[in-house]
């Protein structure tokens, strides 16, 4: 005799399918769909199915979209370029309120450990949008070793084309003690210490 | 400009609403939907509409079935009954493959402050069940306030029907130690405490 009947059992299954959700977890969001009204549950099937159907990925930018073009790059600033690894880290630098320009998101970064090579992210489609009215590119890619060799690996392209790179600045995150800080970070922030 | 387009939003949200899930969670999982097949969102998507039509409760014992009767009241011993709380207690004691006998799902405890009373759990229920043939009802419910107050309620209600009424017993967990132990459980280990 199955511990659970299958009704639920495939819902526990599909909910480990999400990152970081095992048995127990997936167990008790079952739960909770079963406890929910008809309606609600529902609702929440129709919601990952639509998700599904009307995300699309922006012909210029390549960040998530339900049109063709999305909203940042029909009504902002297209001569600042952000460069982001993944649709996600446009919603970090969004949720700022500080960045005018548009993004242009890679969707990888180069690690030929893992066989993902310059041709196997949105490289080309960068240096296609390069062209005039363009005055800076950000690279914005993490600061581990896959996003730094990424962002130098562009810079060396773009550079020629006569665009201004720059990166995010790294050291010590704001409102951190020294000495609970990474070797690594504090080497980098002394390095790259500013005039004040 | 809304951070996030509405369809991803609006998948954001529905995750939201399971047990646990912060607005950071809720947003890996859309993000990992959206990574998914159409075929897989769908799986999934039908996976929870499938949960809620097809899973009923027993209408002998309470615990989730798809059918009228679940397979553990029509294949197994009546004579023992255990009483949990919830349909993942028996889950949890299914699993031990330990148990012969029938369940009695409570849905729910006597909790005064929450206004829970004995009416609006399935107290009448196991009442009606425990006549000829049921020889024990082993009372499984949580070691808390309302678990063991709901366990001597309905003992003392099942006692002059004539049947035994026992509890899960309570004292130092497999593999723990008596230094980490916690006070009211050592108190009651050593008060419970077995010849050997």
């Amino acid at each position: 005799m199955e511990v659970f009947i299958e009704p639920i059992g495939r819902l526990i299954n599909e909910f480990s399918k999400l990152p970081g959700v095992g048995k127990k977890t997936a167990q008790r969001y079952a739960y909770k769909i079963i406890n929910m009204s008809e309606r609600e549950a529902r609702d929440f099937a129709d919601a990952i199915v639509a998700a599904k159907q009307k995300v699309h990925f922006c012909k210029i930018c390549g960040n998530f979209t339900e049109g063709e073009i999305c909203d940042i790059c029909r009504q902002r600033d297209p001569s600042v370029i952000c460069v982001v690894k993944e649709p996600k880290d446009v919603v970090s630098l969004e949720k700022l309120h500080e960045f005018k320009g548009v993004y242009h998101v890679l969707h990888g970064v180069i690690d030929p450990m893992n066989g993902v090579s310059p041709n196997d992210i949105r490289i080309r489609e960068l240096l296609d949008r390069v062209g005039e009215g363009v005055t800076e590119v950000i690279m914005a890619t993490n600061p581990d070793v896959e996003g730094e060799a990424t962002a130098m690996y562009i810079a060396k392209l773009l550079k020629p084309l006569g665009v201004t790179v720059t990166r995010l600045s790294r050291g010590i995150p704001i409102g951190s003690e020294l000495e609970y800080t990474d070797d690594a970070t504090l080497a980098r922030a002394l390095i790259e210490r500013k005039e004040i």
